[in-house]
């Protein structure tokens, strides 16, 4: 389930509004298939494993992030169907599917074929790699991601508003690799100004993967290839955006903060005082220290360089 | 030399002027007497040791981490005259002794007696345990380290000033140990006058290691039992303190950074954003981004509960 879930991190950021699922179908111990979402939500991950694994699938186990789908559709048969057709003898999967085209009946159709299921391994690990479908199917919204690069004492810019560089290669090359992982990504009207960003992605390989651009404002006129939304709540109303990555300034990411809409935060953090900077955030909404308790688990930490990276989630109960 | 090392940690804070040294013997592959400076400075770690190893001290080895002293005093012999009295074989020394009455001699009279002298094991540590000795010798002045409480996002109150408390229990039981390890703590008169902390060591065993307590301030008269310095620089007029910890607030501890007079940094920092709360640091009079990198360099990082504890060297050509 390991390896499905890293093949369905390959397509993050690029299937909404389908999930972006991994599958590994393993016979007598070898993988024999491997399989994730394809641009555009088809193949899905099943057919494009069950594709390679051709004959071998029959008797095999297929590990998939996401209970198959039961619902065919114009452009393709339902992968519980193909799974059947070739002869799976075991289905093991980390999640059951919320929409209610499947939610259940995919993995009833297998029993109900005599193939044995395995509901709920690595579920936790999925929620993560499929949090921008299961976002919108639970909140009617994608998932949010904050990123933050700031010093020791918290200051994205210097307070003449030097932000160039604070954080090292390292920290922007993972940076770029996060937005290969979104749909979009947001700005506000201060930052657009100020750098007219590309946000684009600058890894080698990965050109072709730079999310649209969102410009967060009420008034100011979205450039050309930008969107424009006048409120945090509008992430909403974009279709076909699962992620979105909001990269600044202080105003914007308070904003999004201030609306409870942030699930996952991403700190870069670099060994170095500014002081007398520009503070990383205006204020949220949060009064007392009561308020501020709790709301946030670490999931990950890692040094980059002399970078620190610290990935959090917000805890909602 | 790990050993002694240790042991000299557990005199750090007590024995200015007199460097908190750490001494360990050896004799046949085990350990037959340790000693650390004592509170005051007498006994040196080598007459401790030596006491307890007695005649087992004959033909041993002797772990020490500062040069032997040369130089008697009405307080007690010099201990390189003590290590050849007993009939040590070999003296292994971390660092050689900057104080201008040793810094060499003593070395010397162990080798003029037959003694092998091994210099230089474990020399980085050795800087590291002895920095307030260190930084006496070599600047005139008490080692300088800065603690900072912080939010993700770099506060260290709320905006209504609340401070306690953003980090954990864990933390602060860290923090008391921290204490214990100085011979003065500093705030500032806003912290004096919101908070009147006591500042002292509330861990068991180690109440009797609270540090004298001073106040930084232009003005105000200093409380009862508290001592007044009108300017960072004048904490190398502090006799008897060769460690200092500056514990608060933003405007101190921004004059102490801006001074360049902070050796080591010590950040706690916990899984919250505040958003809009008081800022760690106010200006320290770095105003490009050139400026402010290659300056710090991580020594030390740990998780204390849900905080992370981070410690910081400056880094000094």
């Amino acid at each position: 389930m390991g390896a499905a879930l890293a093949l369905s991190l390959r397509a993050r950021g690029r299937t909404a509004p389908n999930p972006n699922v991994g599958c590994v179908i393993v016979s007598d111990g070898r993988v024999v298939g491997r399989g994730w979402t394809q641009p555009g939500g088809r193949p899905h991950a099943e057919a494009m494993a069950l594709a390679e694994a051709g004959e071998r699938a029959r008797a095999a186990t297929a590990y998939v992030t996401l209970e198959p789908c039961a619902h065919e559709s114009p452009r393709g048969p339902a992968c519980s169907d193909l799974l059947i057709a070739a002869g799976v003898a075991r289905v093991v999967v980390a999640l059951r599917d919320p929409d209610p085209r499947t939610d259940g009946k995919g993995l009833a159709r297998l029993a109900a074929a005599g193939i044995e299921t395995v509901t709920g391994i690595g579920e936790s690990a999925a929620r993560g790699a499929m949090a921008g479908f299961l976002a919108r199917q639970a909140l009617g919204r994608p998932h949010v991601t904050l990123k933050l690069a700031t010093s020791l004492d918290g200051c994205i810019a210097t307070a003449d508003g030097e932000s160039r560089w604070i954080t090292g290669p390292e920290s922007r090359a993972h940076a770029h690799l996060e937005r290969s992982r979104h749909e979009a990504i947001l700005v506000g009207r201060g930052t657009l100004e100020a750098d007219l960003p590309k946000l684009d992605v600058r890894l080698a390989g990965l050109e072709d993967r730079s999310p649209r651009r969102i410009l967060l404002s009420s008034r100011a006129p979205a450039p050309d290839g930008w969107e424009r939304i006048a409120a945090p709540q509008e992430v909403a109303a974009l279709h076909g955006v699962d992620h979105i990555l909001i990269e600044g300034g202080a105003a914007t990411a308070s904003a999004f903060l201030a609306a409870d809409l942030v699930d996952r935060l991403l700190i870069y953090r670099a060994p170095v005082l500014i002081g007398g900077g520009v503070s990383a955030l205006g204020d949220i909404g949060l009064s007392t220290l009561g308020d501020v308790h709790g709301r946030w688990a670490l999931s990950d930490r890692r040094q980059l360089g002399t970078d620190l990276l610290e990935i959090y989630q917000r805890v909602r109960s």
